[in-house]
């Protein structure tokens, strides 16, 4: 692992990278879609099966799905929470960031109780917008989904 | 996101908060009250409904809050752990530290085995005193006793 | 807790002990046994009861014993998933560190559906070789452990 990058000390980057996951997370679990739409640039991508089979293409679309997704969860009144942990961050070419993260997703319902909802890795390419971080590509698979066939090597 | 406050670099106050945070944790989790009383401010605050449901006011009064909350737990052959992530960290006026985290509370009682007990928010207002960091408000939700009443929006 | 070590700045020592484990563990929950290995040092010892109620002395005994682990889990169609929280680094003599964290895991079967099956505490001391550092000593407890005898305090 390289501690520097052309651009700052790792440490810096590591920090600012669990940082903007932090308020990223907290506005799509809460909600608040066109603060995350923002938080994509305006080229993103996102898979997330098997709920999102096919790649979402572009911040409006993006923004369109996070606010649907939102009003859903709230008149079905269901919270969910990502935690993250175990989030590797190498810097790679151009100054991109590949962010490596295991999460939690935990479901509370409108029957009270909170639970484990499914365990995943998200696999995200950031790059920087103006100063800011910005989520260009991601991919986010499920334990679970793996298991479906458990002859394969998904992460070989 | 600023990266500097008046005092230090942003990656250093990160760095120190998420040590407090496990710290503090895991002292308070292993029952060492008195040593957890001395993390808050001697004018702190506390709330944690249902349980807390009135704020408890005052080091002294955490201290002794948590002192019967650990002999309880040991009487009982309870353990809670308190997993913090997805923790933001703002610098406010006057060098306060605005930090919210989402916590998974994990239980393991006599019988054996761990399950979730509870999914919370915890937002702490931190302050500096003789240079080390104390906690002097904190408000600690829970994702289920939101659900009570669905049709409101407690994090808008 | 000291901020600066004889080496560095307690900011660079906590990422990089955050990278460390994001690679160490996705490693290693990943069936990547030989690569694993390399992140102990070569006299290391692990222990983490009931499973491993003796400890694994040295690289080549721990290398067999995570390659069997993992082809064990391939067989099974099984994934554990270790979250770990509340990373508490402190350095110690001789510039090793001290590394206490809270350990999730979670476990995916062949059935589909993921749950929480261990909560635990690992305790770590890492050193440094060639600059990289290396885990020398791993003491893993389970909460669920601990409650077989709850008169005793097993964390004093």
């Amino acid at each position: 692992m390289s501690l520097t990058t052309a651009q700052q000390a790792f440490e810096r980057t590591y920090a600012e990278v669990l940082q903007f996951y932090a308020e990223h997370i907290q506005a799509m679990d809460e909600g608040r879609a066109e603060e995350v739409a923002l938080t994509f640039t305006e080229d993103a991508s996102l898979v997330s099966p098997p709920k999102i089979a096919e790649p979402v293409r572009g911040r409006a679309n993006l923004r369109a799905g996070l606010r649907k997704a939102a009003d859903a969860q709230a008149a079905e009144g269901v919270r969910y929470r990502r935690c993250h942990t175990m989030m590797s961050v190498r810097p790679g070419p151009d100054a991109e960031l590949f962010v490596r993260a295991y999460v939690q997703v935990v479901r509370t319902g409108p029957d009270g109780g909170s639970h484990l909802h499914a365990m995943c890795v998200c696999e995200d390419v950031l790059v920087r917008r103006d100063g800011a971080l910005k989520i260009r590509e991601r991919v986010v698979t499920r334990d679970d989904q793996l298991r479906v066939d458990p002859g394969s090597s998904a992460h070989g």
